[in-house]
C-alpha cells in the first residue's frame, strides 16, 4: 500500500485579481523557461447557443479568427507564427477559450490582440457565409464520415434529452446551416466582455508585470455593466433505461459505451463528485482497474475498457465507460461480463488496495499536471471559467485524498443504476 | 371488396372568412338540435412553449379561468352549466382550445366570454402559485403515479430528442415550479391575439348570424399588427435505433412500443402522410388489422396490438405501435413476432383487401365524425390550427383514397426502418 502525505494540497504559486471593468485575471508564475502561455477564456460555450441555433458558441469561435480593423484576417496568426509561436482556440459545453503560446517578450503583444478581438471584431458579410460552409465542412469530415461520432451524439440525446449538453458543441447541420451574420453579432455582443472574460497568463512572467501589462490592454475596455447570465433548461430526472444503436458498414471495431448522470462540482453534491472520480479510476483507469482486468485478462472478452468522469461541468456530469469485444466475442456476451463486473463492484465496493491506488493515481495526475505550463493555465481557466475558485483547484488532491470507502460505494450505488442507464452500441452493419 | 363512390369528398356545409383584426372564423351549421358548440383556438402549443418554460401553455390554459373583470373566477362557469351547458379546454403540442356546448340562444354570451378574456385576464397574484400547484399535482397524479405515462414521456423524449414535441405538454416538473406571473403574462400577451386566434361554431346558426354576433364581441378587440411566429428547433435526422425500458413494481400490464418520426400535412411531403394513414390503418386498426390477426390471434403472443398516426402536426409526426404480451408470454418472444409481422409487411405490402378494407375504414370514420357537432367543430379547429385550410378538410377523404399500393409501401419502406424505430418496454420489477 501507498502510504499518503497528510497533505496533497497542490503547491503552485498562483495569484488573481480582477480589473475595475470586471475582467478577472489568474497569474501562475513558472520562471523554468523564457515562454508564457496566454489564455483568454469566456465563461459561455455550446450549452448556452439560443434555442434555434445550435453551434453559434462555435462558429463564433471560427469568426474570432477572421479580423478586427487593427488586424486583418490572417495578419496575427502570422505575427504568432513570426514569433515561433503556437495559438489555438477550442469550444466546450461550459466555456470558449483563446491561446497562445510565445517568448515571453511577446506577452503584451497577445493581450493587446485578445483585447482589440474582444470588442472590435469586424463581421464583414463576406466571410460570415464561407466560414459557415467551413464549419459544415468540419461537422461533414468529423461526425458524416464517423460512424463511432455519430453514435456519440444519439447518446448524448439519449443522455440529456432536455439539457443543452446532449446538442452536439459544432451544432445540428440544419442549424449550422442557418446562422447568420446576425445571430453572430448579436451573441458576440451579448458574451464577449470583460465581466465574461478570464486572463490566464502562466510561464515566465509576474503578478506585477501581468497586472501592468493588463490594465494597459484589456482594462481599456469599458465594463457592460454586469456579465451575461446562462440560462439553461435543466434535465428532468431519468425514469427508464436507455439504449441507442447504430449499425454501419464502416465500423471495423464494434463497441459498447455505458453512461449516467451525476452531479458535478458545480451541481448537486459536490463530495460525491470526488467520490465519482475514484469510482471511474477504480472501474476503468488503466490496465489495472476493474473492468480491463475483469473484461480483457481475466475473461477475455474485450479488447479495451475504461471509464471515465469529468466533474467540472455547470450543470450536470455524465459517468461513462467504454468497451469493445476482442474478435469473435458478441456484444452481448461482453454486455454481460460488463454487467456483471459492475454488480459486483456496486455489491461489494473497492478492496482497500485499489481505492488505495485510485487516490494515488488522481493525486498524481495533478502533480504531473503541474509540471506543464499550458496544462496549468487550461487547469485553471477551465475551473474558473465553469465556477469554481482557485482554492477549488488546489484544493482539490487533498479532497480526492479524504474521499472515504463508504462515500465510494454510496456514489457508485446512487448513481450507477442498471435502471438509469444509457447504453450505446456501435455494431458493423447487420 | 367494397365498392367505393368515386367521389369521398366530406360533404359539411362550412364557410369562413375573417374578421378586420385579423381572427378566423369557421362556421359549420347543423340545425339537427337548438345547441351550439363554440371554440376558440389558438395557435399555439406546448412546443411553442420558451426553453426552460415548458407547461407554460397548459398552465396559462388553467388560469384562463382565473377570472378578468368583468367576470371574476368561477363566475362564468357557473353560467354556463346554468344554461345546462358544457365547457373545457385542452392544451395540445400545436395549439391551445376553449369550448362550450349551450343551447343557441345563448351564443352571444360565449363569444362576450370569450373575447373579454382574449384580453382582460386579470392574472392577480394571489391566484398564480395556487394554480401552479393545482397544475404540479395533476402532474403527480398523471406521470407521478402511472409508470406507463413516465415510460410515455421517456418514450417522447427519445423519439424527438432536440425538437419541443420531446417535452411534455404539461412541462417538466421542476420548470412548472419556476412558472411565475411575469412568465404567464409575457406569453400571454405574446399568443392571445385576435389574429393568432381561431372561432369555430358549429350547430343550430348561420353564416350571417355569426358574422353578426363576432363583429359585436370578437371584432372590438383591437388587431396587434401581425400573427406571432411559431419559432422551433428541428428535430435532426435520427442516425440510431433508440430504446427506452422501464421497471416498475405497479406495472400489472407489461407492454411494448415503437415508434418512428415521419412527414406531417404540414411539413415534408404531405403525400407520404397520407400513405402512413392506411399504413397505420392496415397494420393496427381493429381486431382486422395485420398485428392484431397475426399477434394477437395467430400466433396468440399478444392481448393487444394497435398502430396509430396522426398527420395533423406542424413539425413531424410519430407512427406508433402498441402490444402487450398475454400472460406468460415474455416481451423478447412478442418482440420477435412484431419485428417478424413488421419485416414481412415491408417486404411484401398490403393485400389488395388490406388496402381496400382500410381506405373504407378511414373514409367511413370522417363520415361518422360529420355526425358529431363537436367532433365537427374539434375537426375544423385542429385543422386550421396547425395550418390546414377548409379545403385540405373537406378533400381528406378523397385524397386518402388516391393513395395507391405503391405509395403505401414506399412509405411504410421509408419510414418504419428498424435501424430508425424508437422501442419503449413497459415492465413489471424485475
Amino acid at each position: 500500500m501507498t502510504v499518503h502525505t497528510p497533505t496533497a494540497r497542490l503547491s503552485v504559486p498562483v495569484e488573481a485579481f480582477r480589473l475595475a471593468n470586471g475582467l478577472d485575471v489568474v497569474v501562475v508564475p513558472d520562471r523554468r523557461a523564457p515562454v508564457v502561455t496566454h489564455m483568454v477564456w469566456y465563461r459561455n460555450g455550446s450549452a448556452d447557443d439560443p434555442a434555434g441555433k445550435s453551434g453559434i458558441a462555435h462558429f463564433l469561435e471560427h469568426l474570432m479568427f477572421k479580423g478586427t480593423a487593427r488586424w486583418p484576417a490572417g495578419e496575427f496568426s502570422k505575427i504568432v507564427a513570426g514569433y515561433g509561436g503556437q495559438e489555438n482556440a477550442f469550444t466546450s459545453f461550459d466555456y470558449t477559450a483563446y491561446f497562445q503560446r510565445v517568448p515571453k517578450e511577446h506577452l503584451r503583444a497577445m493581450m493587446d490582440y485578445e483585447a482589440d478581438r474582444m470588442t472590435g471584431l469586424a463581421f464583414d458579410e463576406s466571410v460570415v457565409a464561407p466560414e459557415r460552409d467551413v464549419v459544415l465542412e468540419e461537422r461533414r469530415m468529423r461526425v458524416d464520415a464517423d460512424p463511432a461520432a455519430q453514435l456519440g451524439e444519439e447518446f448524448s440525446s439519449a443522455l440529456f434529452v432536455h439539457h443543452p449538453y446532449g446538442t452536439p458543441i459544432i451544432g445540428w447541420e440544419h442549424e449550422i446551416e442557418g446562422l447568420t451574420r446576425d445571430d453572430a453579432f448579436t451573441y458576440y455582443q451579448r458574451f464577449y466582455t470583460p465581466e465574461n472574460a478570464i486572463l490566464v497568463v502562466a510561464g515566465d512572467t509576474d503578478l506585477d508585470e501581468v497586472r501592468t501589462l493588463a490594465e494597459a490592454t484589456y482594462g481599456q475596455i469599458a465594463a457592460r455593466g454586469q456579465a451575461p447570465v446562462r440560462k439553461r433548461p435543466a434535465e428532468p430526472a431519468p425514469r427508464a433505461a436507455r439504449r441507442v444503436s447504430l449499425s454501419d458498414p464502416r465500423v471495423r471495431q464494434p463497441s459498447l459505451r455505458r453512461g449516467w448522470l451525476t452531479p458535478t462540482y458545480l451541481s448537486g453534491d459536490r463530495s460525491e463528485a470526488f467520490a465519482l472520480e475514484l469510482v471511474a479510476d477504480i472501474l476503468g483507469g488503466g490496465t489495472t482497474s476493474r473492468l480491463y482486468r475483469q473484461l480483457c485478462v481475466e475473461q477475455e472478452l474485450a479488447a479495451g475498457a475504461s471509464a471515465y468522469f469529468m466533474g467540472s461541468m455547470v450543470d450536470r456530469a455524465a459517468f461513462q465507460m467504454s468497451t469493445s469485444p476482442r474478435p469473435g466475442i458478441d456484444m452481448a456476451a461482453l454486455e454481460a461480463g460488463l454487467d456483471v463486473a459492475l454488480t459486483t463492484f456496486l455489491a461489494d465496493g473497492p478492496s482497500e488496495i485499489e481505492l488505495s491506488r485510485a487516490r494515488t493515481r488522481l493525486v498524481a495526475e495533478t502533480i504531473f499536471a503541474r509540471d506543464s505550463q499550458s496544462s496549468l493555465a487550461r487547469i485553471f481557466g477551465a475551473s474558473l471559467a465553469v465556477g469554481e475558485t482557485v482554492e477549488d483547484v488546489l484544493a482539490w488532491p487533498e479532497r480526492i485524498e479524504a474521499v472515504t470507502r463508504e462515500a465510494v460505494i454510496e456514489a457508485a450505488r446512487r448513481y450507477l443504476r442498471p435502471d438509469r442507464s444509457v447504453t450505446g452500441l456501435l455494431l458493423p452493419a447487420a
